[in-house]
């Protein structure tokens, strides 16, 4: 320990990418942010892939090969600097990928590369993780039962408790809940949540360098409730969580009223809301940043961020898959890591 | 009905206005109606009210005074052209009431103003009803228990299925359910409450001139429910009620995943949304349409619209009040009839 202080840091942060599912456009947008020149100035990218494979798609889509490849094993200490890399993981026979096809070997080696760059992250080797799109039914042929990247996360970094969050120049929100059906909604809203995710949310923007965030958080009814007489869960759950944080000298306000919290004025004065679900958050926020959007994950012991669209097996090894969330997403990761 | 057939009918469409709650805005937003250019040019405004109190509030506002007042019993067939006027319906001693405050007496006016101006539609002496703000608060002072416009208006009239509607230059948009707490609103979806959600809302674009609308219909759960992973209403309610207007030639797309529903793709091949609840609806409007929103209730057997906005108690009879709802209400109230 007290020698390796003496070593001087590396220049730039490393990021350590996920090729996602090899079947879809996650090989052709890692080849774009490795070539990157705005992404090679800011940070090292490392895509955690099938090298034989990278070098496929690059020759199909005419992108540029990647400078260095190296195994896993061999990734250097996170003191030591190395230049934008693959790194190859082995999981595929590249030449028995179908692209744009579902193929229980692609959900195997998805899972393969984001559990090792996961790793990566963990040991210190990098600063955050980037993930490209996995597709949840490879996943399921491969006999991988994850809903997501969220959900898997939290199993391979051991977390307990995660969030979802968007992030975009226009707006960053929070979800207490996710992917629920609405009408659970209202069942899974305890005070505990709420207040969980309104402290995880100004974790992730004292982050960013806010160190006194306004956090606006939303109602769940109509009116937000409207005292009581269109539903009561603001008085349940969301005020006793704004309430229990009283004594944080935070800057919290709401339950605000669902259809104009996001409003100029509110948005203003707010550096992050916390929705209380799915598309309370994700109707304004993809209404003001529909291709600039970030996902991130809030809970895990790792920075960790991504696109907020999918594998596009429709358009996979095509040379036509735009890196805008790709790009947006290493710049928030980077932002999460305070680098 | 032979010998009127001969009389020519009047140049301009008279549209019943009733004044709301006395004190609130409502008194200064009809004045300024009826003494607008723009509105005089497309038709006639009959203001329902009392005649003593809006004389108090254009003294106070330094607003202009009306034209003409009549009695609600001297009130002229449809066949009779009349320029614009005060209804002076009598319901309140005009000394009495106080701006700003909750008054049992404001409610029970209010009431009575578009009690009688919903008659003269009814009777076929106007052609629309515009309603401004009334006050749920004053009503129940008064011992009249309706939650709004809407409901009162379904009563008077004898309609027995409405919906709430809201209309912009940006954004058409139904609502199945209305003021429900969120957690009853998936008990309340019906195959049937959003068929007649559907038909109701084709048939105000008709009225409207659209002959063959193009109706987009929200799902409720996240991603449209994913195939029946977040939730299966969009299989029991909302699909059926499509499939079940299939033979009628219309042109309905849905249910769509409501977080992309709003983006301006979907938007340029819509005319009007069917939203499952509340905030679906008004968190996209809000945001397209802050401050030109219309209400419109479908069902009734008359045109009826509002402006979005409540009473404002707190800016009452100060000439601070903008008419822009009211008067895109009134130019709502127009195109609906077809005048």
């Amino acid at each position: 320990m007290s020698t390796s202080a003496a070593i001087a840091p590396p220049a730039l942060p490393a990021i350590a990418i996920s090729m996602g599912d090899p079947a879809g456009i996650g090989p052709e947008l890692c080849l774009r942010v490795l070539a990157d020149p705005s992404v090679r100035k800011v940070c090292v990218p490392w895509v955690f892939g099938d090298a034989s494979l990278l070098f496929r798609v690059a020759d199909v889509c005419g992108l540029e090969l990647p400078d260095e490849v190296l195994r896993p094993e061999d990734l250097p200490p996170a003191e030591f600097p190395l230049g934008p890399a693959i790194v190859d993981c082995g999981k595929i026979d590249s030449s028995a990928v179908h692209p744009g096809h579902v193929q229980a070997a692609c959900g195997h080696a998805a899972f393969g590369y984001v559990t090792l760059a996961a790793e990566a992250v963990l040991a210190g080797r990098a600063r955050a993780l980037v993930t490209a799109p996995i597709c949840k039914e490879a996943l399921h042929a491969a006999g991988i039962e994850f809903p997501g990247h969220t959900e898997l996360l939290a199993e391979l970094t051991g977390a307990s408790d995660v969030r979802m969050a968007f992030a975009s120049e226009e707006l960053i929100v929070s979800l207490v809940t996710i992917h629920e059906p609405l009408h659970r909604v209202s069942s899974l809203l305890t005070a505990e949540k709420v207040r969980q995710t309104i402290v995880m949310t100004v974790s992730m923007l004292e982050k960013l360098g806010i160190p006194r965030p306004r956090i606006t958080v939303c109602g769940l009814n109509p009116h937000a409730g409207e005292h009581g007489l269109f539903g009561n869960e603001e008085q349940s759950a969301i005020a006793p969580a704004i309430a229990a944080l009283a004594d944080r000298g935070l800057d919290i306000a709401g339950p605000l009223p669902p259809d104009t919290a996001f409003l100029p004025a509110v948005r203003a004065r707010t550096d992050a809301y916390v929705a209380m679900y799915h598309d309370q958050a994700l109707i304004p926020f993809k209404m003001l940043a529909f291709d600039s959007g970030v996902n991130i994950t809030l809970g895990l012991p790792i920075v960790r961020t991504s696109p907020d669209h999918g594998t596009a097996f429709d358009i996979a090894w095509k040379g036509m898959a735009s890196p805008a969330s790709m790009l947006k997403s290493v710049e928030w990761a980077l932002r999460l890591a305070g680098a």
